[in-house]
């Protein structure tokens, strides 16, 4: 079979709906060789509703994570999961722990479940993840959300990729201050107070809304939403705001914005993948010398055609 | 003053030794604009010896560094010391305490310290690292310490950088397994097993010689260091195994190899980051339609003209 027709299979199988040639299309496109498929498939995405959600380790994002999946199925919704791993050489363990959680979704056929690792992608996290997205919206799944632990660039991210950013918090972390002086203030659309029960929730429910009040927001202001993930508590109410933003951001237009800013994202991610494998060939190379280093990358960006 | 004299200012500062120049030289660098300053400095690098330490987050490594640098104090070496911070916006509260184990060298003029965060570099880390070595070393300082927790991509990063490096772990914490999996054992030179009087401490040290014999190596065998560095026990034996380690390097040529490597990662880095600016130019405008992102970036690189 030519790789022409095995993509056109695979792009068969994908319209036929087999969640196995969904999980294909993913690995084509995280191995650089997706650019077929998704020419083929494009047009299809653009109905699905994407949540982000992020927060710092042991905050509890995958039990949260599966409540949003139990609501969603429970409404008959469809949903695609894209799991972030850190990537640590040094701290696996507990990340797969957390996968656990999503456990009791493993064998439901409406729910596509995807762990990523943070680097080993040609085109950068950035394009693998708008990839999947991208593939998960075609194959007709309703709602994806995308989860990851805020650090090194992944929150940058899922505030690129996702429709709706929840940024889970813990009470007595110390995190609100820390929240404050990330800028993550700026890509939240809904805040959760997890483990609701615990003595400092509502004062990290207070620090979070004095914070607000300092922040000049133009038109959506951040929710609070209080949950109690490990026993359901309050996921209600958490998609009650996730569904208020959304008809916020279809009302007010904003909802293109997003769009378009999360096509240009992917273009980026991919045009600066394509060049990393072209700057490596010809980097590669002896011709470049040795010296000043900065004079060798310009003598090796000649080399392809581009003059500073 | 126009800023070919600013530079040239700061290029006379920094050859009559002024460390304040240093510092200057190192953020024009992290901010994108370091081309002639790295021109007019690099023929006087060359001579630092460059040591990494990575190793998962608690393990100690600020302090085995701090006890690096007061080894090479102590035999009339100037010292450089490059922390790469993590920067997740969530944990910032123990990396400070961590940055306090190097305070006792604050005031000594042979020790230069810089911090870096892992994120926000136009060069992006490799090369803004890359960019802050080199200079310590034009700087006439001897010996380059470059600290990093392994996350990310930044222990492949030291990896590149280094002359020698050093992997530290720590006794029960399982560690060693992950260690493994993780392809640490390849960039490894030097092991470190800190906390040395952990009674789990012969056990890691067995498991990690175990590995190593999995392992086939040509040339030079990772060796094994026990450490207690909040006491200071054993850095002088570590001292010792990197100074072994750094003639090897030099009798087998191997260190010419490294040097050729290091130099070419930073022509990656600095090439890599001049490209994300243009794609950042040409993606920016509209005139890349919409639709298929694969189909938009290759519009996008056709415009930088690069054709596939």
């Amino acid at each position: 079979m030519s790789e022409r027709q095995a993509i056109d299979t695979l792009v068969n199988e994908f319209r036929a709906g087999a969640p196995r040639a969904l999980a294909r299309a993913i690995t084509l496109c995280e191995s650089g060789r997706g650019a077929a498929v998704v020419a083929a498939l494009y047009d299809r995405a653009g109905e699905a509703t994407t949540i982000g959600i992020t927060g710092p380790p042991g905050v509890g994002k995958s039990t949260l994570c599966s409540g949003l999946v139990r609501t969603a199925r429970g409404i008959g919704k469809r949903v695609g999961v894209i799991s972030i791993d850190p990537s640590s050489p040094f701290s696996n363990g507990a990340l797969l722990g957390d996968r656990i959680r999503l456990a009791e979704h493993f064998t439901d056929p409406g729910v596509f479940i995807r762990s990523m690792a943070s680097r080993g992608h040609l085109g950068g996290l950035a394009g693998a993840t708008a990839d999947a997205a991208l593939l998960m919206d075609a194959f007709g799944l309703d709602v994806i959300i995308i989860e990851t632990v805020g650090a090194g660039q992944s929150e940058v991210e899922i505030a690129s990729l996702a429709q709706t950013v929840i940024v889970a918090l813990q009470p007595g972390s110390g995190d609100s201050v820390q929240v404050l002086k990330a800028g993550i203030l700026e890509i939240a659309d809904v805040f959760v107070v997890n483990k609701a029960d615990h003595p400092m929730a509502n004062q990290l429910r207070r620090e979070i809304r004095s914070m607000l009040q300092i922040m000049e927001y133009r038109g959506w202001i951040p929710e609070i939403a209080t949950t109690q993930a490990l026993s359901g508590e309050g996921i209600g109410e958490l998609w009650a705001a996730i569904e208020r933003h959304a008809a916020y951001l279809n009302e007010s237009g904003e909802i293109e914005r997003r769009r378009r800013d999360r096509f240009l994202h992917q273009v980026r991610a991919i045009a600066a993948g394509r060049i990393r494998e072209l700057v490596e060939r010809s980097v590669g190379g002896e011709a470049i010398g040795n010296g000043d280093p900065y004079a060798a990358a310009a003598r090796a960006l000649k080399g392809l055609g581009i003059e500073e």
